[in-house]
């Protein structure tokens, strides 16, 4: 990276205390998560009713997160609602910024944490709709302007995406990678700005096909949730497709995989046109699975999705039994 | 329907013998499910160690099927392996046919089981690349025979897809879908034939970008994979992608989400081009959503979300702490 490097922040795991900006539905859940994780917050947002706003939430989800496991020490009442911008985030050692999706308020906002916070705090948005190319463009200091992208509810779902803008230094991406899974997060570091970086366009496109459906009659709402919840989503709670899919080719795994179902990439299946399946995609998809199964037969990860599937079904209270889709009928001409 | 009506197969839960014909990977996995459920099995597959095979896969999954719960009487010691396909089918109350995914010899061995099952007893095949309509070409009585497309492996993932083809009797495709539920499975009957039916339909659109990502260099398999597993994944194990997506509108559910959210189906978040968001579509999701959540409030489901998402992260061993996928560095040039 050519950007001025920033200042060396403080170890990951030393941070202790958090500002977050914003504080609606994902910037108020990750509050709840860096409270739970034994951080110290202080939290700002504009709107009149936040602070009330923001303790309900923290209160609402403070049961799920004492069954997940508080860290020592953690505590609601070490949550701080200050009563500006700069006042939040002065004392920051890392900055959370979760304003609404809209770039002019987020190119504002950055720049005004930049010009308050500490010179040696990151700040990441979580921003899921713009590159930090695009939002960094008035901050003083963008080397330390990064995007670490998570899930609703953030203080749950473990995924947060880490990626840096043009102006971002490598090594405020790396630290910010480092923080998060010192915080208990599971982090994926892209090394390029991505639209809708990696999860929310592999479900994007889950999506559309949903749409797809609904809008031509070919499957119901209910169809399509139930279509995920009792089939491939059992699995992808803990193996993702990849993977999942290396299984469907028997001990050949990836490679057998492809060479068995390759030509389907070409049937109808979605109206997302796959990529030529040429040798270098097919090794890269292999050795890639190879790579993710870390040493494991395809024995053993046979065993591991199937001892997964009993524990996930146990879990949501779907032993087997009776279907638990009930029949429908549609008044159909097929 | 305007075929000849199929004589009437007995009531779907008096069912007591099927027949599978194919015992693979997933012909196989249905023996090990009926067997489980408490029926009896003959199996036929033309195979030389088709016996030897079949058998080992049961006895292999027989200790998840004990997990789960068998049926009273379920044995291992009901399978029979019939010798020929015609012995295997003859006194069965339904056939599964789990053939190599080849149009000819699913052709052809569908008119042999139809001319070789008694007269009362519906057929399905396991396919999961042809229309009935394809299939049932040469069959003497195409009434009986639809599809029942199921899940890797059969005997632990609950979805089974009904559909008939053209020449389907609707009576059959009703029949069938109260039979696999009486057997234990989860059912979406669909009221018309779509390549990849539903469930594959997404999974592979969430596939191709996949694919489209690694091909880029954009991802590597194991970011996608975490990006599944450590994120919606966890959600998909227990609610679907249209009722968690409505949970993203907060309290105004899945209208407010797409006024919020339409507009990012314009954006290039996946390579897939989303349908018009119409009126009419808009009034599908909604109203869908409205009869999936089945007087739910979305308070009621934001609960049993976050409820879901934490007895899957303890099943799957992943109560919260440190992060669970590694920090990965990329030797990158963002």
């Amino acid at each position: 990276m050519t950007e001025p490097h920033i200042p060396l922040p403080p170890p990951p795991e030393e941070v202790r205390h958090v500002a977050c900006v914003g504080a609606g539905v994902i910037g108020g859940g990750w509050v709840a998560h860096f409270l739970a994780r034994g951080y110290s917050v202080t939290a700002w947002d504009p709107a009149p009713d936040a602070e009330e706003k923001l303790r309900r939430l923290v209160d609402a989800a403070w049961p799920a997160l004492t069954q997940l496991g508080l860290a020592e020490g953690a505590s609601t009442e070490r949550l701080t609602v200050a009563s500006t911008l700069e006042e939040a985030v002065a004392g920051a050692q890392f900055v959370q910024e979760s304003a609404p999706e809209k770039l002019e308020l987020k190119r504002e906002l950055l720049a005004r944490i930049d010009a308050a916070a500490p010179a040696e705090a990151v700040i990441a948005s979580s921003t899921s709709g713009y590159p930090m190319t695009d939002m960094q463009t008035r901050a003083a200091n963008p080397g330390r302007l990064l995007v670490g992208h998570p899930f609703n509810p953030p203080y749950l779902i473990p995924l947060v995406e880490v990626v840096g803008g043009e102006r971002t230094d490598r090594a405020a991406v790396e630290w910010a990678s480092r923080f998060y899974e010192a915080a208990g997060k599971s982090v994926i570091t892209m090394d390029r700005e991505l639209p809708g970086f990696i999860a929310n366009r592999l479900q994007e496109a889950l999506w559309r096909e949903a749409l797809h459906m609904v809008n031509n009659g070919e499957a119901t709402v209910r169809d399509i949730d139930a279509s995920i919840t009792e089939g491939p989503g059992l699995r992808w709670a803990f193996m993702g497709p990849c993977l999942t899919f290396a299984l469907a080719g028997g001990e050949g795994g990836m490679g057998h995989m492809l060479d068995h179902f390759g030509p389907s990439l070409k049937s109808p299946w979605t109206r997302l046109e796959a990529p030529e399946l040429d040798s270098a995609l097919r090794t890269a998809m292999v050795e890639g699975c190879d790579e993710a199964a870390d040493g494991r037969t395809i024995a053993q990860l046979v065993a591991e999705r199937d001892q997964g599937v009993i524990d996930v079904l146990r879990a949501t209270g779907r032993l087997s039994g009776a279907g638990s889709v009930a029949a429908r009928e549609r008044s159909g001409d097929a």
